[in-house]
């Protein structure tokens, strides 16, 4: 059965997942890279396409590996928030943006890009974006469909993530708490008091200083 | 040297240290005794004053119990918030209330209760408490002064330990992150953007769900 599943989604120890200020040089605003400072020294993010032969396949192979080596495996489709897809808010005006990603983005999948605004569907290499206005429970049941029996990822960032914990839609959160003090930006965990009762949850830190928290959903 | 220490200090993974509605009945509020459910079980904390002959020196030694152990080593004074010794708010009209610890609290040592409102001094037991209106750089030279060379813990709660972080007067912080999302309380991080500049980090990771960040001050 298909799961939804958020991987590598990084906080702050004062529970911010992102900083303040999102712009086109700045996809975290002011968080900058220290967010996922924990991520791009691993295997799994070096051996993502768009980097340099030279880096391609190099980097770490501890903790902070192990879980970001797992982000891809078994995902057929990927949901995300408009603003993970670019800072633009309001009706599309310029549609020259494709993504932060290049033209080979790493998803090589559908990828449903959650928005309020219209705008056609987007091929670029391998991955083909669809913009939808759609509810989280229409949004995954339009990704399952398109996942033919894969699972799909929660891509972030953490305003969709709160929106599908609190319709109570999430299987899998892996969770990287970093030890910052962000002070301004994205809350992740408002409006969800008592979350932990719905997860069992696991706890490794990992010696770059970042902790995994993994929340697996209880059966119902 | 005299150092200033903060240990035990438990804040949810949402950043709240105490929640929504502290009374006499509930020193924690709505968090009840979940942000000190690693602790309770310790040896360390079965071992204190109060406790029963039965439950004395039992509980488990694990790395909760190691952090826990270290909490009164080389004490000789400690600074609280008012709000860790009762819930009153506001001039001392009932001076009945000796604090949460009963006739033999745990502190054995002088205590300085920072209050705004007049209240003489109080023996409980071996504990003296001095209630004092004084900024955080006083209250330290105060403890120093009566700690005859050892350290002084800053005992909290969360509000009067921002504020010796804000004014830099922490040497040792130990924080340790729970895995609940509380939702409301006082949070411990507000006000403290880019903290652990000032600091350096060592996380680790219990089997209980707790995570233990011990923050020590950078030499000058």
């Amino acid at each position: 059965m298909t799961k939804l599943r958020v991987h590598n989604l990084a906080v702050s120890i004062d529970g911010f997942a992102t900083g303040e200020g999102q712009s086109f040089e700045t996809p975290f605003g002011h968080a900058g890279q220290r967010l996922m400072s924990w991520f791009f020294p691993t295997h799994a993010f070096t051996s993502m396409t768009g980097h340099d032969a030279e880096a391609m396949g190099r980097g770490t192979r501890g903790v902070d590996d192990a879980f970001a080596a797992t982000t891809n495996a078994g995902i057929g489709v990927e949901v995300m928030g408009r603003r993970k897809f670019g800072p633009q808010q309001g009706p599309w005006e310029d549609e020259s943006w494709r993504g932060w990603w290049g033209e080979e983005p790493p998803f090589h999948s559908p990828v449903i890009v959650l928005t309020h605004h219209a705008r056609p569907d987007l091929q670029v290499g391998e991955t083909s974006f669809l913009f939808r206005d759609a509810s989280p429970r229409e949004a995954l049941d339009l990704a399952t469909e398109l996942a033919g029996g894969l699972d799909v990822r929660l891509g972030g960032g953490p305003t969709v993530v709160r929106e599908f914990l609190e319709a109570d839609l999430v299987d899998h959160l892996h969770i990287v708490v970093v030890p910052i003090v962000l002070g301004r930006g994205v809350r992740l965990w408002d409006g969800l008091e008592s979350l932990e009762e719905r997860f069992d949850v696991e706890v490794t830190a990992s010696p770059s200083g970042a902790v995994h928290y993994v929340f697996t959903r209880r059966a119902l």
